[in-house]
Formats: C-alpha cells, sequence, structure tokens
C-alpha cells in the first residue's frame, strides 16, 4: 500500500541506513540492540556529555553517519565526477563538511574569527569549494576524505566533553552585533549538524547521476 | 583576506539569512535586535514550550526560514522546472517537505502508521516524488507552497505546546522493534528537521541551474 512505502521509506531512508551502520561507531555498536542512548536513531542526552550538548551530539552522530553511508564504495573516479562546470565533485563536498567543522572549532573552542595560516593552506579550497575546489581536490580515494572527517569530528567530540550546557547557549557578543541578532554556540553546532544535511542532498542528487549510476527519486 | 571570506561565507549564508528574514516570524520580529530566545539564531528552549521542544522548535523555525528565503521570488516557471527526466522540481521538493511532516503529525500526535484516505489523496505524490511528483505537482504560484508548508507547520507547533521533554524522549516500541535499535521521538522531529536541510541542498543546486539563473558555489 502506498502509506506503508510512505512510512516505510521515509523509516528506510532515515532509520535502517543508521541502523545498518553500528560498526562505523564503535563506542556505539555494544549490542545488536543498543540502550536508548547509544543509538543512532535516539535523539536526547548521551553519557559522557551534558543533557543539550549530548543531545547535539547525538545529531552530529546520526547526521554524519547518514553521510558516510552516503559515499559508501564510491570509487576515485566518482568522488572526482564533475557533473557540469559549476558543480562540485562528491569528494569536494565531502571535504568542504570538515573543512565547515574546523572552522567552527577554530571560533567556538579558540575563540578566533579566522584560521591561521597553517588552517588556511590546508582547508581554504574546501572552504571556498568553486574554482579552488575544482583545481585542488581530486585524486584522493574515499579513505582520504573519510579520515579528513573522522579527524576534525575526534577533536568537537573531545572538546565538547569539556563544556557544559551554559557555554552552549551562551550568545556571541561579535557575531551578535553583527547581525543584530542574537546568535549562540548552539547554533553555530546545530548549523554544521544541519549542513552536512544540506550537502547530502547535494551528494544524493550527484550520485544518482554518475555515469552508469541508477537513477534515484531526489 | 580568504580567511574572512571563509568565516563571512559561512556567517553570511546562515546567519543574515535568517536574520534578514524575521518578518517571516512575527512571533520573534518584535524588535530589530530580539531577545536571545527570539533570535532565529539562538538555538535552545523557548517560551512556550519544554526545554527540549522548544531546542527542537527553535531548530524547526530556523530551518523553515531558510527554505521559504531559497525559494523567495521564484516564479511558477522555475517552481516547475524539470532539470532532468529523474530530477524532482522545486515545487514538489517543497510541497515533500510539508508531506513529511504531515506523516510524522500523523504518527507521533496520533499514533498511526499511514495516511488515511483523505490524507493519501492530498499526500500521495508529494511523498513518492518521482513520476507521481512530476505528474501531479505542478501548476502553482509560490504562495501555493508556502502556505501549505505554514499550514501543516502550525499544527505541529500548536501540538508541540501540549507536549513535555518526556514524550520527546520516548522510544517507539514499534519502530524501534523493527529497526532493533531504539527509536525516540526526537528522533522523529529531528529528521523532519534535518530533512528540510537535505532538501535545501538540492533546491539551491537546482535554482543555480534554472534558465537564465546565475551559477552558485553548490
Amino acid at each position: 500500500m502506498p502509506t506503508n512505502r510512505f512510512s516505510r521509506r521515509s523509516f528506510m531512508n532515515c532509520g535502517l541506513t543508521a541502523a545498518a551502520s553500528l560498526s562505523l561507531f564503535p563506542e556505539t555498536a555494544t549490542a545488536h540492540r543498543p540502550a536508548p542512548d547509544e543509538s543512532l536513531l535516539f535523539i536526547g542526552p548521551l553519557k559522557g556529555y551534558s543533557p543539550q550538548i549530548g543531545t547535539l551530539v547525538s545529531m552530529l552522530n546520526y547526521n554524519r553517519d547518514t553521510i558516510v553511508r552516503s559515499v559508501k564504495n564510491l570509487t576515485m573516479a566518482q568522488l572526482d565526477f564533475l557533473f557540469d562546470a559549476n558543480a562540485n565533485t562528491i569528494g569536494s563536498l565531502l571535504l568542504h563538511l570538515a573543512a565547515v567543522e574546523k572552522f567552527y572549532q577554530v571560533n567556538t573552542f579558540e575563540g578566533r574569527q579566522e584560521f591561521n595560516e597553517a588552517e588556511k593552506k590546508e582547508w581554504n579550497a574546501a572552504m571556498e569549494l568553486g574554482d579552488a575546489g575544482r583545481k585542488e581536490i581530486k585524486g584522493h580515494e574515499l579513505p582520504f576524505y573519510l579520515d579528513k572527517l573522522a579527524s576534525v569530528r575526534q577533536k568537537t567530540l573531545a572538546e565538547l566533553k569539556t563544556k557544559d550546557d551554559a557555554w552552549l547557549l551562551a550568545v556571541d557578543p561579535v557575531w551578535s552585533k553583527e547581525s543584530k541578532m542574537s546568535i549562540n554556540t548552539y547554533w553555530k553546532w546545530f548549523h554544521v549538524c544541519e549542513h552536512e544535511s544540506n550537502h547530502r542532498g547535494q551528494i544524493s542528487w550527484l550520485k544518482s547521476r554518475l555515469p552508469g549510476g541508477k537513477p534515484a527519486k531526489d
């Protein structure tokens, strides 16, 4: 029945995707049916973090899992595939996610508004995408991108373990003054999270249009 | 400087986008610089909701604002533009967001696993997308889509006002049994939220490739 497909599609696309990939999160792969706060499909407070930060981390973990699974088994040629002259490759989008997370680390953990010279050299093309990304980000196998993502995320989680909910909810006076709106740390990290979904939508669109790829609904 | 562009790009893309559009959220447009919990760039507890539900609502509000702004001023022809035979139009993606949110209302507020007959008739094509969406979803101006999104969201927020954090964190025994993982209400509504980001990425991709549209970085 169509309505079964409704719930099943939504569920299969979002639920089982994560359910089937616990091995990507060894700390959660403790059982076939992990405790609630160890399930990627449980959003809420997480052991080792303050309540609101744990909830954020459960979102970051779930979203990251969907990204990693969406690019599983892609070849270098597929990661480097350029759909058109203005497109970004799937590989560059993956590195972009790591670069944006790195910037928010620098901003929220170190209070800097800019990358230092070494960071610019490493992340410039991935932050900029466009021509710089198309020129510099290519010729890497999938593990290169997954290792970059995992390395940046490892630092994020280690730092978040040392913070509390007051830090997460605190308003940034600098950004708030510039935008004339209150902007807090939680927004910055929620953006890092939902920004992955934004580009996952583009990755799935590009994947379904790879040479020889099978058409997808989106 | 490139690094200024780093922070500025991330900020402009995400922060000011919402900052400039408070009028879309009259309840938050009480001042040029609203109180923290009235700012779209403040993620956290929100007046009128339990703490975790208010935090979720602040995410739903921010993400919805980015969607509404991303399609501002699109014409019917642009909303109906089909990039290729397997693509979805921007209009169908907007209606899909409303349909998915409607399904999670039915599931989490009414405990149903399926749409009823009237709901199937209204939402079938938008849930399915693909051929059904391409055939049935066309010929509407932007207000048609924005009204559908706003109408569904209005019910979501009204229902969430009556719920508490225990409800949001509660594990669904039916879905958890099917996936052999704990799935809670918060995951379902976080998915409704991040699912909008997923399709916003596709909408921005399609927008930059509309006939006569200006190329975008993504």
